[in-house]
């Protein structure tokens, strides 16, 4: 009964395969290879962006730190909601990799800013000329931190507002696959044609060992991103296994099958805790992830049958049995119906 | 015949092996696993460090970067010799890490350090007080970029002038295991029995995948680690995979046996290389590394008959066949006897 | 008629006389001068401070980024108001001077912070181990940017809880000499003896030319604060002439008289305005500052008498004459009785 | 007789003055007064530069620091002499304010740089592609830290070896005006009829309080240098008397008077020195600095009849009497014949 998150699962056995597979003789360091050029290849191909520049880094982190830090001056200040993991999660990355931006949170409901709310912040942001920080590019995370997706049209109108300002998007796709598969729309859909300049095309969450893809829509800040990529030391030398996995996640779409099968776990584990008629959802389950709230007692059976996950709201000390904390739920691909049964049984009681 | 670098070879099956059993089921994140707790607990064991703070990153200029800002404060500034890989080849990761601290060069033959050309630069550097940069830690490696070996003794001695001013002494380590076997000291001799104060242990260019341990001797500094680490993207959520091949790498001194293969490959290329009479050694190929000159027409064979590898000094284009240019060639675990004996052919002639 | 803020009036007099004075043949460079020794003592015995660490800069930007990025890390965040002048008025500076600190802000109104709202948001920010941000310092100002004052016991309720938590807390006393003024505690009942733990002593806004005083409690900080200062440039080498305005800013209590004469200006300013009937105060002008709102009508007819202020909320611009428009209203030393009077009857139509 | 740095002698009386008639009134501030208008002006038609953006901040290097950042990437190299103020004297301010660039030291004698020099330290500096610094610009300084001169011609060579890699050129002019005045050139041939690309035009060290201009000869770069001055907290608010003081500098060319005063002063004294037969000159003696030795007993005496000067190379403590020790000696525009006289005397025993 294993829902702490989508990084806690294993990697998918074709993922381990291409590794093994990438694993015979010497090959170019550094992105010089020949698993690398395919890579390029398919991503441009899947983003129908032939002129984009992609790169592989190791972490969620790296990924946008280092596109906001090209996208953003170090005097200017990046628009993002409160629960964005750039904002709580990233033990100020942003603000290292940027030499010093700030984060101006737009406020929002379920982790998601409304064209109205990102406008006024924009326009309350600068009116100091050179006193007060400049406005920087918008952040924008999809799946959201809270387990809620946008659509297409919803980041249409997000970055019209930001290219009114002309202030560039960044999209934190670190399930970004999951994202697809609840929206139906195309990466494409998703990210440029909804004008977005730059995403990061996330594995590590779904079922790759630790691999994201950046894609810059704008070729003319690949040469700035790779010394950005060099300098904060996410350049691997033994870059093919980078690419090893992604090719694997690429070929016969794993991306879409793994992310197709953490949606529907997470789907049906919904389905399931608000038939027990004890369970409140707090944010809609969207994707691959569910805040759900349930009484204090549920949470203890849990815990004592084993089960792992997170505690969002609230403490299990306490005296109230009754009271509702809300947990955070996270299927990966490898989710197992028997758990969530399981699971579920504990929770109603 | 491949000796472009350490890092262009593939990984040890072990390892593989290693990472296959690793792949089951869920594991804590972020270092939280079991594997991780073993590893840690035998790096201290080899080291001889019961206290020692262990931590896994991804990249040697991660480690480095991590290790040398965690000793240093932005105001001072880090000396190092002029082939340095901090100072050559991280396109300034040290001044980023840092938060803009400086390297000062110290001269020396073969990109080792003396004790009196360190007391001396030392002396030089900090005579200004606010005005001047403030003295900061030394870094030295081991082995060197040019493929030699400081001996402990030699350490000892740079460590203790190092002491004199009460700078820290950090050592990159991307190959330590070869600096191990070429010394035949243990790995506290070549480091903290010799004053060092934090090192890098190097797996990347020695069959890891992409694993270098950093090891903090003074436990006092693990939580800033922790802090930068994660700042700088540099933690990883599915961490049981670094872990795994840490652990492969420790088994049955896995490192040690492969770093001899190493250095005895690159000893047997030296020797039949110098048997030619065509070739001169620039340094002494103490560990996996030579850096030989011989004739522009030579390499030209070599390049033609498909071998890879640097050109140190001078160009392949020219029209002197006999001008003498020098090589850099690396040798790493799975190097092959027979490689060596054709390309020792080619460069005979 | 000029309310445009206290940094646009005059030097005071015996500040230019005491800048003359000092104009006399050599002296030593870097604050090792007769004058500023003579400042030193001064600064600590008006703070009942004889172990403080006392320095000066030009601006009070300068004051705040150095002596922040002496208190914070860079993997913490500052606690502040949104008004707050680090927040909005200073490019980044507290972000660049501190490496990539982040600023999290405390609700509260007329820019003053409660002890509660504080617990609360300190609370919220580090539940996340090592990837959240960590908790640094509690920045207050006080006069606030919105022209409040906090008084000693309410300075001590934020600084307690900062304590709770092992947070320093550091006061931006730009307008210090004010605060002094309208609350009629000292400055050591304002500073240190509410758990403040250093503070800026500011000059500039209130008759000097530039100078702000950097006051450390701590002098174990002393020594990275000056590196700091150095680094930033912010150390001057003819240093004299900012100790001689400093020291004619303490000669008979200058700087507090200074600040009573703005103050009393400020009250009679509104004063008057009350009285006419049309203003609306948005903020309690405690101190030297006025927010306060009245008919666009009265706006359009002040600034085509020449009048000098900002309009904080609204626009000159629109058809509306009777909108109100709420303007901000500085009063420095140098206030004129007649101006204050033809402006409030301009206000009154 | 005080030749210990031209920062330690007073301001010109013409400049003090300027400053109590700036002292009338109120002033719009950071910039935006009628002084400021004017001394814009008037820098443009002294450097033939209508077009160049023209800033003030308060010390050198707050201009070299902030020059440099303009003109540099953090992940590039400056290129500058050993001496250089920028490496010896700023406490890694370029660092700092580049956010983590590198200096790269071009060797050369009396701190000047030959093309040749230059040329070989920039082919050297980048061959590794993404892994190295990239080349970043070159700076210079004008009078040098050694107090030698370089001609319009010799600049013009140098930057023409920086064109060639189209890496930009910066000038530290913090002796600027002596440079004029020694070299015989006009600011416009000693910048950018040089090939300069940004110069400082130093006041500080000639008779001004505290400014340096900043010339950016290309205008495209204004923006991005206010705000970087802003974000470093050197933007003053009472800007008028920054202006006031270069406006002073600037009438009837008090500057260059200044600086010949200076020059001459030094002059004598190295003629007079000269004669003595003991002194030993270790760099020309181009501009207001002069690099002499003479034994140890005559620097006792010095000493003791309160002579006050830095001893460059060597220690006054030490038994050998006739050991030759190093004193740097600087003129302002204030030095005394008397003075001079007095010293020469005491040198010669």
């Amino acid at each position: 009964m294993y829902f702490e998150s989508d990084n806690a699962g294993p990697v998918h056995p074709k993922v381990m395969a291409a590794l093994l597979a990438a694993n015979e003789g010497y090959a170019h360091a550094y992105g010089a290879d020949a698993i690398m050029d395919e890579v390029r290849a398919r991503i441009r191909s899947l983003f129908e962006a032939p002129e984009a520049a992609v790169y592989l880094v190791a972490t969620g982190t790296a990924a946008n730190a280092l596109a906001l830090a090209t996208l953003c001056k170090p005097w200017e200040t990046v628009f993002c909601t409160a629960p964005a993991h750039i904002q709580t999660d990233e033990c100020n990355a942003a603000e290292f990799y940027t030499g010093g931006a700030k984060l101006t949170l737009v406020p929002g409901a379920d982790a998601k800013m409304t064209p109205e709310a990102l406008r006024k912040v924009i326009e309350v942001e600068e009116k100091r000329g050179v006193h007060g920080p400049q406005r920087g590019p918008v952040a924008l995370t999809n799946v959201t931190e809270l387990g809620t997706v946008y659509s297409a049209r919803e980041l249409a109108a997000l970055t019209s507002v930001a290219k009114n300002y002309r202030l560039a998007t960044y999209l934190d796709g670190a399930r970004f696959a999951n994202a697809v598969a609840a929206s139906g729309a195309s990466p494409a859909e998703l990210s440029w044609k909804a004008g977005v300049d730059a995403v990061s095309f996330g594995g590590t969450k779904n079922g790759l060992m630790a691999v994201e893809a950046v894609v810059l829509f704008d070729p003319a800040q690949a040469w700035e991103f790779e010394l950005r990529r060099k300098r904060a030391a996410h350049l691997f030398s033994k870059h093919r296994y980078l690419a090893a996995q992604m090719l694997a996640y690429l070929e016969g779409d794993l991306w879409l099958e793994m992310a197709r099968a953490a949606n529907a776990a997470n789907a049906q584990l919904a389905e399931m805790l608000r038939a027990t008629g004890v369970v409140d959802y707090v944010h809609p389950p969207d994707a691959n992830m569910s805040f759900a709230a349930w009484p204090r007692a549920a949470h203890r059976r849990l815990f004592d049958a084993g089960a792992a996950y997170y505690i969002w709201e609230g403490a299990l000390e306490g005296d109230d049995l009754d009271e509702m904390l809300t947990a955070r739920l996270v299927c990966d691909w490898s989710a197992r119906e028997d758990d969530t049964a399981r699971f579920v049984k504990l929770v109603a009681g």
